[in-house]
């Protein structure tokens, strides 16, 4: 990999090898991000010819020296701690390590998510005071905001210490990003009475409790989707499997929606007058634009995409990471692990 | 409480003091229910005074025999096991007795769920063999059928030894009530793979794998609405938070196409021509059509509903306790912990 010379105010490397439609969508969706955010610099890791033929098809130009060469891929398949220590040449490893060495501001990959989190930890290392770096799943709420559960899938243990240390994280982004000045924070259980849960809220809850975050409590199952809170802290197994459940919920309804339009004309008159009001209704819980999920903790900028990522959703991941870096994500997220240590 | 005559070939127990609106939608429902089914028989348990009123307000004639008085009530605040002590004359308590007493063949209430659960463990006590009783969530799915997860609830801290009980009883229920022939058992985790879990999966999983069961190994959170699996199992935990989170779906969309219609005159004439196409695609996500769920691995059939049970769930708790008595369902799932066991 070459010099880069960057005069631009902020620059994003982005996985051009990230996702089921990469580089294709990884390279409208960073061209896009760039035309709308002048000043933006983007830096496509991955192989030079495939986003070389990307570019030439699509009659797009793209600076030669804003394209970083990798020749290997880490694949959906690969095993994410044994792939970054056989494929050092990816444009995952690659990508974090551009951020490790200050030669980029944030990564941002469509790629294997256990890879991407991994080269996130190990490469750029954890913030101090951080036991496990995490990601949120984004969930459209009835009030109309988002509510954010942490950890959705980086931890399968996590211990009431990384609940804490999410708890400050997640209200740290809340309140830079969302612009929530005081996000609320709900410990996610069994029942709303601090006696009703597992090992792993009862100890929680005592680290919350005399925090001096704004604590409301437990909250439950169907809290998620009221948007009265806006932190929501659970077990990665736990969070994973809403996340996913979430995700779902679209699909489920359009296969009820088939299923009434499919029992008489009458009735598929009446799903298709419907279609584009229920699809503006539903544009909420459409992932892509939310774009991806910030892998927080890591001592760097790091935002993970959906595999089937558009150039929208792509886009919006370049956009948030040059909106996190612009913030000073990390040196807030430092400074208030110092505050909230110290209680 | 007197002698009971039971001359009818099937006897329901029904707490009438457990919801939110007892006694009136309890004695309602139980009414409706034995009207539909001739032969059936329901002692309704609870505060002979208040079931009376209810009963001249509705103009409605009920055998003074079949009420069995009851002084006290178990309400939503009190603690179960406290409850059960205290509380000897309640129609919980009483009402799980008459099953154990075989003065009942099942027991339906509405009442204080971790006190139903109680009363039914500690009172019709555990058929041999199940370490630990377990409650269902009934989710429906994408291909119009239903999907059962184990443990909702129950249990906040499931061992691998549980959850395979739990695909015991939830592999014969789903065969008996729902009539699949081999229902597909699948185990909640984060990933498909079988590395992909944490230690509560990765033991249950080799459990599963010599059953005998007929089990397809990891599902994700996505695969609960896909309906391709009929019986999930889980932790408690994550099972009242699936549940409580899929509850709360059809609230979330009614607050997505209410923030639509309140967009403007053209936006609120396009939902209102929609409200009844919708409500009937909803309504498969109606908890009153299932009525409630059963306690499984208790010695006698026992039944729990939601707090705010409507007459009609009142009504289906009624006719499905009598199904699962017909069927003889504690005699199968003793069979199918002799059969399975062995393996």
């Amino acid at each position: 990999m070459g010099e880069l010379i960057n005069n631009s105010n902020c620059t994003i490397a982005v996985d051009a090898m990230g996702g089921d439609f990469a580089p294709k969508n990884v390279v409208l969706g960073s061209i896009q991000a760039m035309k709308e955010n002048p000043g933006m610099d983007v830096l496509l890791v991955g192989r030079k010819e495939d986003i070389q033929k990307v570019l030439a098809e699509e009659g797009l130009s793209f600076k030669a020296e804003n394209i970083t060469h990798t020749d290997q891929v880490i694949d959906m398949h690969d095993s994410p701690t044994a792939a970054l220590k056989s494929k050092k040449d990816s444009s995952i490893v690659v990508g974090a390590q551009l951020v490790k060495d200050k030669k980029a501001d944030a990564f941002v990959s469509a790629g294997n998510t256990g890879a991407v989190m991994a080269a996130g930890t190990l490469i750029m290392g954890r913030i101090p005071g951080i036991g496990r770096p995490t990601i949120g799943a984004t969930i459209p709420t009835s009030l109309g905001g988002i509510c954010s559960v942490y950890d959705a899938g980086a931890s399968v243990d996590s211990k009431p210490r990384h609940l804490f240390e999410y708890a400050i994280l997640g209200t740290i982004f809340a309140r830079e990003i969302r612009g929530i000045q005081k996000p609320k924070v709900g410990l996610l259980s069994v029942g709303e009475e601090k006696s009703k849960g597992n090992e792993l809220t009862f100890e929680t809850y005592k680290l919350l409790e005399k925090s001096g975050l704004n604590f409301v409590g437990n909250v439950e199952g169907r809290d998620i989707l009221k948007g009265e809170v806006e932190v929501i802290l659970c077990d990665g197994f736990v969070g994973n499997i809403i996340l996913k459940f979430a995700e779902s919920v679209p699909t489920f309804l359009k296969a009820k929606l088939k299923a009434y339009a499919d029992k008489g004309i009458i009735n598929a008159l009446k799903i298709l007058a419907f279609k584009g009001t229920l699809k503006e209704v539903l544009k909420d819980m459409d992932y892509q634009y939310y774009g991806g999920v910030p892998l927080l903790g890591v001592n760097g900028i790091c935002i993970i995409g959906h595999g089937s990522s558009t150039p929208l959703a792509i886009k919006n991941m370049v956009v948030r990471a040059k909106e996190m870096h612009e913030k000073n994500l990390i040196q807030k997220f430092e400074e208030a692990l110092t505050t909230y240590a110290d209680k």
